[in-house]
């Protein structure tokens, strides 16, 4: 049966982790369709792996299936999980990792505990090969969320922290740092009139070119928020900029 | 419809941008099959991408269509393209990306400029996904490129330096470093008796085991160019070189 | 004709070298599925190579083909090898690459050496989209191993040290390190009471999270093997661990 398995992992792209799971998923439905989103989440850090989900999933067509795992808990007692949502399917670890796709959703999700359909054995370190890629393939096969298991209410526990309002600012702070070093922040895109960066007025342009050499803006960026970056530079590096730095913007119509 | 995709960009494996562009694709034409040749050219480097796809491309199948994206101008006001030559398709950004290939094609490319077949919303900063992604896929399912716009005159820009000839040597310079520490050149594959680098004499080997250790050597290489090398080792890194130094060649027959 | 055809390499992702062997695969047939196990192995590492594809092969369903090209002696007198074992079918340099898996399937090789089905034009640096590739294509769409070329008395080169027995240890030594940092012995998982490194005592978790911080422990891994590990860090990079370090178990009933 022909459909489309998204997959989006920490396993990186080296040690042949991302292979065997492919192998499972083959060996059970050799018509599926499987795509990389990325597997160079940062090892265990379940909050990147859920913004990049939350940033791509609605450009895959509906009924796609992802198949995601950043699973610092494998093994202990954290549910293995299948979630239906948005004409969406997701299977991978109860931690959090759907939280932030689930929430731009806004549909309650559908969540069932996995309990078959797993590899005959099934190890207490990789459940990425043992028990999600065998699941995802039987779902795209036609198996139906609610066969794998007793469904569960679903909470969410991971959230996107809001930018708060100060004195006619909206203040955010740096998420994530893209490849080109551009640093992704929490602030949503808008119509923003400048913004300001370590004391400092940061203009808004909307594309990247707009920008003058040296001088930080700040961009409507791939994944639907507010970047600030350096022109065909390495914002990240040049400047030096963590993680958590505040990054504020002014509406402008203030 | 089956047909097939091969992509080439400066996105990355980490951020999953590519993955995006393969969901919109996949939405559109679900039959694709899809390639990646390479997402880890450098940001913002059109000449290595050039140099990639120069590298690589005629060994797909006639019908393929290359969907390329290094595009530090996205958003401004250069063209987004289809381009047909030689039985091959290319969908990108009108910045020279596609010259080294096309030129090696000696046929006249026929050029359309993008006008119609996006997605609905198109950014500034991703036209990966919401231009070249979208169109590649209604193009593998039959579209035809004089549909996509208007017909423009394709003009190339970039092109790979010629080595020139002095006293009998031909003189080229390193133009691209592989994953190996291989310094490639732009001197073409040829019958060469030596070489010379930094003054010292380069002997030409057929294999790489045909080398010794701790000699940089010549070969003609996977890039259908002269590589400077070390057996086993990186010579980038070992000897320090950088791109643009002179590698020089003189033929069997001088 | 549908079939799968699993690659491992170490051509990185960055060079293209993978996307112009799957070119010359879906130009022969276009209807194969392909699945990259790995092409981040270390450059010319034939065991590193041969260590992630006896981890992993196994996951694959019978019949798949699996495409292995690290080969420091491309060009050489060195051999090029279709073999067939397990339902598997291997196709690569004669360079021991496909020991450990051959080994661990315990059925006698049958291996023929490749003489036809190549390219027109066969580099002497890039057998693997020269010779490989279109081979591995033509045994997925039906090529009989035995068309190919003479049959060859496969001889087994490369070999897992087994651990030695030392006072009622098992000795063994660090072979590999992932991703994480995790250190992969050559020590087979087991019912083991505890473990030994450094001259200290090293307890032994089933699951991840069992380990407490900043304490080494040992796990039975994604290998198949038992690994040292640090939880949530990398233990690798933190204790400055070298491969061939050695690490001892000792089993429960002692």
């Amino acid at each position: 049966m022909r459909s489309l398995i998204a997959m989006l992992t920490d396993f990186g792209y080296r040690d042949g982790f991302v292979g065997a799971m492919k192998g499972v998923i083959l060996g059970i439905n050799p018509e599926v369709t499987i795509v990389d989103i990325s597997h160079e989440v940062e090892p265990f850090n379940v909050f990147h792996g859920a913004m990049l989900l939350r940033a791509h999933f609605s450009y895959f067509p509906e009924g796609t299936l992802f198949l995601c795992v950043v699973d610092p808990g494998v093994g202990s007692e954290r549910l293995p999980l299948v979630v239906k949502a948005g004409g969406y399917t997701f299977v991978g670890p109860y931690n959090g990792l759907f939280d932030l796709a689930l929430e731009s959703l806004r549909e309650k999700p559908r969540a069932y505990r996995i309990e078959k359909f797993t590899l005959p054995v099934v190890s207490q370190t990789f459940h990425g090969r043992d028990v999600f890629a065998p699941v995802a393939a039987q779902l795209s096969r036609g198996l139906r969320p609610e066969e794998v298991g007793a469904p569960i209410e679903y909470e969410f526990t991971l959230r996107l922290e809001e930018p708060c309002m100060e004195e006619g600012w909206m203040v955010g702070k740096v998420i994530y740092f893209d490849r080109y070093g551009n640093c992704v922040t929490n602030l949503p895109c808008g119509n923003y009139k400048e913004g300001k960066f370590r004391g400092q007025r940061l203009y808004v342009v909307s594309h990247f070119l707009q920008g003058e050499r040296d001088k930080p803006a700040l961009i409507c960026g791939s994944f639907g928020m507010m970047e600030l970056f350096l022109p065909m530079e390495g914002a990240r590096e040049k400047l030096g900029i963590s993680l958590g730095e505040e990054v504020r913007v002014r509406l402008a119509n203030n």
